[in-house]
């Protein structure tokens, strides 16, 4: 098999798109556990916002047309507060009410004018007679923002802490989000040897594990486990065999290459996962494997080198399972080329980048890169551009797909 | 007091910064929870990286010499497999040494033939004639990447998943960060009403807690308590004592008004908090009040309509807090303006934007904004700008400081 008959990275997505269950389950979650979750039913306004006509100042509230004869003296009649019941105005013509920030504005008010523009000697307030007074002046008029069953909060976004906010004013305790998959994370090979523990100079740390673990508490995954296999059939056939029973999709790393021990195709194979398709045409990421098991666990295997690994992981797993819990927000950015990239192979490139905004430019600079194993390129670079294959000259200043890495902001 | 004499934002910058602790304290923390924590200790390589001469892909290495005469059948040795001490080669004229990804290149090789250019056949590999071989190649030499000793992170990193497995790489179990501050939230005001509870019309929802919560959960601070009084003198002093003694640093929201029930700064003032400045030439936010108690806590009483307390959060306390935690990277970006701004009041301006990239220049757009009370406009926008005071008019196409609300990536 050669590269050429390879599936693009284009045909993975098709078939993962569709492969991926269509209706993923929701869940009722405490809005404040659900900052970065997938939103699955719209938040609507409880009631018009604001709710009432607001006062914005600090001040007294008057009604405008007593100003008409010129009049800029006013008595206090009472004070109105946040938080309490409305009031009313009993004489619009002569008095004012005094009002705090957040009161209701009393009834018979049409203006507020703020302290800074006012002296009060006793029961009376002075108004600043160069002050230019209109209806409305520092009123947050009811509705004004949004109209009661108006949606505050369309399905598909993915909260952030101001959407919180936003659920919070309605008075709901709860918001109904994508339930997240269970997710097992599999590494395997012999030469891994966990941290803390002593290393010989031929063997290697797991950071895969670690890598791709953080990835998903970051994005919102809470229930992700870590297993690692050595490089034995009948080990890796035990531990995929339970996780298969006991989460909802698999992440497996490394195993998949052309290797005499890679036995993680045939093993999944084996216990019964279908397969999609082994093997993209692109750089990193070429072994990428692909299969679902009872057609509703995804499993994805992917290289174990670690930026093959981040590399698949932001552009197929990331995606794809986010779309199909619900996310209507895409993670592809456009970005431009720093410098010429010059790339021979027919096969899409996914050179990690640090971008940075040049004069307004979101500007994308190739980081040093050595392979799919110079891990200390994921530090120095904040993604990866996309470079279509069958084009070997990339200039300066060409526009290309961005993703970033998952960060924690 | 006028306007005029309230102290600039870039005046409030330098006095916040001047106040804050400057040596604030660190811990260790596993790496496994050390996401968005500031990196106060660099972590160096603990060997070079790669460690070996790694071998990039299945297949077969060789010494690349005796390739010289035409020779493309080489006897099969043994197999040098990952996580095996290196192999040597014996017959470098004639034979070569089966390798599996990650494995230690054998001694006596110089380079790596990948399978798909080989047929074995028996005991002996026939490698493709067409193929151009030389020294190095598929192979990852040691220390190309880093030396033993060099910087892998640098100190004032926030840490990113990637910063996570690059940590994992030194197999060390834990990374020093500074400790986060617990932090004390509190609101005040008798128009709020918590969630699940009825609401009256003139009441409101304390959405600033849920969303100051949020955005410092969403920061890595994981220790934030949220407390609420009423508009009480005596209420407010009691909680306001209790949390100077047990947190350290407080964010309030409300109260600190021109209002006669904005006790807020008159408490501080009474427990021994040391004012540093009250009111900032800017909207939204202008009643910021900042002060430090027994020097070493701060105080940020941020106003309490939600726009007003977001932009105080993300423009003062988040950025200035973080700095004094030995966070040396800024938040702060460059944006256009997608569309003339107006603004006659003398003060700085911060208005609400979303931004999108827009032929690869970031772009902002002000969206509906209609005072500091409507919060709607914090789902609509992804941050907001800021506008210079003293210039009214802000051209299409004006570069301004852009900062983002915090998301959850």
């Amino acid at each position: 098999m050669t590269e050429d008959t390879f599936i693009t990275p284009q045909r993975a997505d098709a078939l993962i798109s569709n492969a991926l269950p269509a209706d993923w389950p929701t869940e009722y979650v405490p809005i404040t556990s659900a900052a970065g979750r997938i939103l699955r039913r719209p938040v609507p306004a409880d009631r018009d916002l604001p709710p009432f006509d607001r006062v914005m100042m600090d001040g007294i509230a008057l009604a405008s047309a007593a100003l008409g004869n010129g009049n800029r003296r006013f008595k206090i009649e009472s004070t109105a507060l946040p938080g309490r019941p409305p009031l009313a105005l009993s004489e619009p013509a002569s008095a004012c009410i005094q009002v705090m920030t957040g009161a209701v504005l009393p009834q018979g008010c049409d203006t507020v004018v703020p302290f800074e523009e006012i002296k009060i000697s006793g029961d009376y307030a002075d108004i600043n007679p160069n002050l230019r007074i209109a209806p409305g002046d520092n009123v947050h008029h009811r509705a004004s923002d949004l109209n009661k069953g108006d949606i505050l909060l369309p399905a598909g976004k993915r909260l952030t802490p101001n959407h919180i906010a936003l659920a919070a004013s309605t008075g709901q305790t709860e918001v109904c989000v994508a339930r997240p998959p269970r997710i097992a994370v599999v590494s395997n090979g012999d030469e891994l040897v966990d941290l803390g523990h002593p290393v010989h100079p031929f063997q290697i740390r797991p950071i895969n594990n670690y890598g791709i673990r953080s990835v998903l508490h970051a994005r919102a995954f809470p229930e992700v486990h870590v297993f690692h296999t050595p490089d034995d059939r009948d080990a890796i056939l035990t531990v995929l065999n339970t996780v298969l029973d006991n989460f909802d999709l698999l992440i497996i790393s490394g195993g998949v290459s052309m290797g005499r021990f890679d036995y993680v195709p045939s093993v999944l194979q084996e216990l019964g996962v279908q397969k999609i398709f082994h093997k993209v045409r692109e750089r990193p990421g070429k072994p990428l494997w692909f299969g679902m098991f009872r057609n509703n666990k995804p499993v994805f295997a992917l290289p174990g080198n670690p930026v093959s690994s981040m590399v698949c992981l932001h552009r197929y797993v990331l995606p794809h399972t986010e779309h199909a819990m619900g996310l209507r927000q895409t993670s592809e950015e456009t970005a431009v080329l720093a410098r010429p990239v010059d790339f021979e192979p027919r096969l899409t490139f996914f050179p990690p980048v640090r971008t940075s905004v040049v004069e307004g430019v979101l500007t994308a600079e190739p980081v040093k890169y050595n392979n799919s194993g110079h891990f200390a390129a994921l530090s120095e670079s904040n993604g990866f551009v996309e470079l279509q294959a069958d084009i070997n000259h990339f200039p300066a200043g060409t526009s290309v797909p961005f993703r970033r890495w998952t960060s924690v902001l």
